[in-house]
C-alpha cells in the first residue's frame, strides 16, 4: 500500500525509470513485507530551472 | 482552508477536471464545514511513464 | 489509480474522515471512470501552528 | 535539511525563479539555523487548469 | 539530489526505516548516476485512520 | 494562490514557525506579485528517524 514519490532532475530514459520502479518497489515489499502489487510510485521529473540547492538554481549550478 | 493533491494519469479534458475540482470542493465543504471559498486543489497529470504499479510502468501495463 | 492527499487541520474524527474518503473515492471513480477499488487518498492532519495564511500562523488567526 | 516545495501557477521567468529560491533559502537558513548548502528548493508550475478554488478552475475564474 | 518521499503505514520501527532509506538511496545512486549523499529521503508514517483505499479506511479493513 | 510546503526536522517552536510564515509569505508577494492572503503554507515536522540522508537516518546521522 506505499506511495513512493521521486523527485529528480528530468531527462532519464523510460528504460531507467522502468528500472528505478522495478527496484523501489521489489525493496520496499522485501523491506516491509508490504505486497508489491500494492505498491505505487509516482515520478516528478524537475526542470534544471524548477530546483533551487543552496540557494542557486540547478540551471545555473550544472549547466547543460 | 484545506488543500486537495490529486495524482491521476494525464489526458483528462478540461471539463473532467472542473467536475473534479467542483466535486472535490463541494464534498469537503459539506463534510467538515469548512469554506469552499477556503479549498485548493491541484492537478497532477502523470505520464505514464512516470507512473508504477507492482513495479511495472503504466506505460508497459495499459499501453495506448 | 489516482491518489488522493488530503492537507487540513487536525481535529477531524474518524466518522469523519470515513466519509471524506468515501465521498471523494466515490466521486473520482465517477467522473474519471477509474476503479473505486484503485484510489488511495491519505489525509495529513495538520496541525493550527504548522499552517499559515496570508502569513500569519492558524494557530494565531483561529485561537481555540 | 529542509525541502522547500512550491506550488504555483506556470508562467514565472527563470529570473523570478532564482530570486524566489535565493530568498527562500536564505531566509530558511536564518531562522531556523541550518546551512543553505543543505536547503532543497521544488518548483510545482501549475496550469490554470490544473488549479481549483473555490470549486473553480483558475482558468475560469483568471481567464488570460 | 533525488528527494524521494515514503508514505506508509505507521509502525515501522527504526532498523525498518534504516533498511528502506538505505536500499532507496543505494538504489537510486546505482540507477541514475547521481551521489548517494544527495539523496534525500523522508518518511510519512500514515495512521490507518488517515489512509483510504478503495473507499474504506484501512482502519477498517484491516483492523488491528 | 501559491502553496509552499516545508519539510524540516522537528523541533522548532512556535516563534520560528511564526517567523518562517511570515517571512515565507511576504518574500512570495513581493517576488511573484501574488497577494499575501493567497499564500497558504504548510510545515512538515519530521522527526529524525524519518529522515534519511546519504542512505543514513538523520537519527544516527545527528544523535541528539
Amino acid at each position: 500500500m506505499p506511495i513512493i514519490k521521486i523527485e529528480m532532475l528530468e531527462g532519464r530514459d523510460r528504460a531507467t525509470k522502468q528500472e528505478l520502479v522495478k527496484s523501489m518497489t521489489t525493496e520496499m515489499a522485501r523491506i516491509t513485507g508490504c505486497s508489491e502489487a500494492s505498491v505505487y510510485v509516482v515520478i516528478n521529473n524537475v526542470a534544471k530551472e524548477d530546483w533551487g540547492i543552496g540557494g542557486e538554481l540547478a540551471a545555473t549550478k550544472f549547466p547543460d
